[in-house]
């Protein structure tokens, strides 16, 4: 890895909230090795230890940042037990976080990685002594800084094959019987935003092969959601009424339920989102 | 515009809140286009598309920023609809923003200004793809960090007049007959703080013209805020004891009720906010 | 005080919360005056004016910065009143605070001191006009900027001795009697973390002597909080199952009381927390 041009950006994403010190102490151990570094917060309200939500929001923003960014990820039930961490390289930048399954979802979408398991050789560079409970101000924000003045991670540790890091499963759409012969795909909740709007498992180029293989066109869909119930996937909120429920491509790049001007979670009050293609008589 | 001394500071105000990872990303554009920008976040609290509180807040608290910042402000309710986006230059530095009313108050304090457009001139800046609902990624950072390098905004799009630009209406105190002869003055909230602060559409002078036109000297008032009612307008809130409420001109500018020591909204329970000046009888 | 090498730090304690403009607007301040000051946000969720919670939180976070951090506090529930204001020079930086006693914890673990109560001296720097209710943006913020740009304090007013400032006492783990001839520690609680963790007054110096002044050993404790009751002192919280509940060492050096994967705060519901070392009949 080169020192790229300009300072460094570093990247962070926590389980911590902004109500603790946590973050600010990491970032104070961050700047006292690597003063010019910049630091954006890409989130700390993961809910705790929710490596899902996680993987799942690291998947749809990293790739937005300059490509030389040092992502750093404290999500890590297991902090202070077996689990390893490691520097996976990427040509979206480097990640450095604990070996959970929380890279799964933006590893899933690089073509070749680089992935280093901290061994002896990233030893010296943590923050001493090494608290058992609070990685992310001992072992992960000094390894982040060190990357961020140009270390090459090679010297953290040993090489590792991407298929030996740590994965998880996540849900994924399902396709049911809604009526005989008529298929639906349920589509499973992954996580409800600030505005209420639930993020889905669904993508689009899901949705488009589902539809392709039955013989039915995009935009043809009905959406149920708990009792609701509607017709087609929206460009944007705009499109509908203020308080009509409304299904779109968010900004997550997964299909999105709102209310608009309203909150979706407690007004739906569901859990149970399926896409129906319509029939004839439905028309 | 010419380029700042210094770094440039690049403002940000939205309605994201800081669960998500809206705000991560949009700064991840801006620095990947503007490395050396300097990010202040005023606040992604705004309760989500109140442009009423949006254009409070930036004009209580936009002049305290030097006088070259970008104000990046994203408070969009019609975002992938009809809406247009502008670039406003005043004294107190350029705003990007929808043209949709959000920057009434902030503008209405300014000498002249130089309002632009977004048309075709603006397009080659945008990240492509434009999200049909997250221009603050793909149209109002691009545009903000470009600004932040030295681009001059009228090879955006088409000077227009400021009255052309979207206003809104905001509510204001409204003399009312406190008693036969007895004027008084209605003072409608416009949004509670975190403290519970009641925050009023008061200023001052406004109050003072009203107690002059009626030939009252300031501090003579009483206020009245639901079932509570106590006299003059304080200094501070240590000026009453605890668990009393109190009327001061706040960091908004503007009237605020508090208790001290406590919360003015919970504790009040209240939207009749009045102001009466005192008989003779009363004292 | 010297201009430290690389750009100085700034870390911002308050209770102002994030939904409010009130950071925002102390940051401008100081990047108005000092461009190239690097700004961490150590928390802004100390709960309102809680003297006793920020005088934890910077005790158990300021040693982490650079040396010549200059830290900026204000939880001032005296703002406009008689208080003093005042800047402490220690061995972790600078301290710009009100003289209200929340850096009676950060201070007693300092060497030798250097205590400056803001005097006329401070005036010329002071943002005009001074609010009454926002020392922050126009007291505090620009003597922090200017500190930032190389200032001498001893300008700003008069040398004070340490025992001269404000502090606080803070509750102080208690023996008590647990049984005739078994003592026990009664550990007061300090405040709960996001995660329902809740952070007590023990330091381990303190377990430490109580058990040796008894003959005892070290992990050879019982911990009672509320109904619950569990041996010993874990490194972690991945020392027990799910859901139990687990004492340990937190990052702010304290003892911690959590549920594993829980919230300790709400699923315990208490507020008293006991050490009790084992009798023989107990094992």
């Amino acid at each position: 890895m080169h020192v790229p041009p300009g300072p460094p950006i570093i990247s962070l994403t926590t389980d911590f909230g902004l109500s603790d010190t946590y973050v600010g102490v990491m970032k104070a151990v961050i700047l006292g090795i690597a003063p010019s570094a910049r630091l954006i917060d890409l989130t700390h309200a993961i809910a705790p230890q929710n490596i899902v939500e996680a993987t799942v929001r690291l998947e749809a923003a990293a790739h937005y940042f300059p490509p030389r960014t040092i992502h750093l990820v404290v999500v890590d039930p297991g902090v202070g037990g077996e689990r390893a961490a490691c520097v996976v390289e990427t040509e979206m930048g480097a990640f450095v976080a604990p070996d959970n399954g929380v890279l799964t979802l933006p590893l899933r979408g690089c073509g070749s990685v680089r992935a280093i398991r901290l061994g002896p050789g990233a030893e010296p560079f943590y923050r001493r002594p090494v608290s058992a409970t609070f990685h992310g101000r001992d072992v992960f924000a000094p390894i982040a800084a060190h990357l961020a003045l140009g270390l090459d991670p090679a010297t953290l540790g040993s090489a590792c094959a991407r298929e030996s890091l740590v994965t998880i499963e996540l849900p994924e759409p399902q396709e049911f019987s809604y009526a005989p012969g008529e298929p639906g795909l349920r589509v499973p909740l992954l996580y409800t935003d600030r505005f209420g709007n639930m993020v889905t498992a669904l993508t689009r180029p899901v949705l488009d092969a589902w539809l392709a293989r039955h013989g039915w066109g995009s935009g043809a869909v009905f959406v149920h959601a708990g009792a609701r119930r509607w017709r087609g996937i929206s460009r944007t909120f705009a499109d509908v009424p203020t308080g009509e429920p409304v299904a779109y491509w968010g900004s997550s790049e997964r299909l999105e339920i709102a209310i608009r001007d309203g909150d979706a979670s407690r007004a739906l009050h569901t859990t149970d989102v399926r896409i129906v293609a319509p029939s004839e008589r439905e028309e």
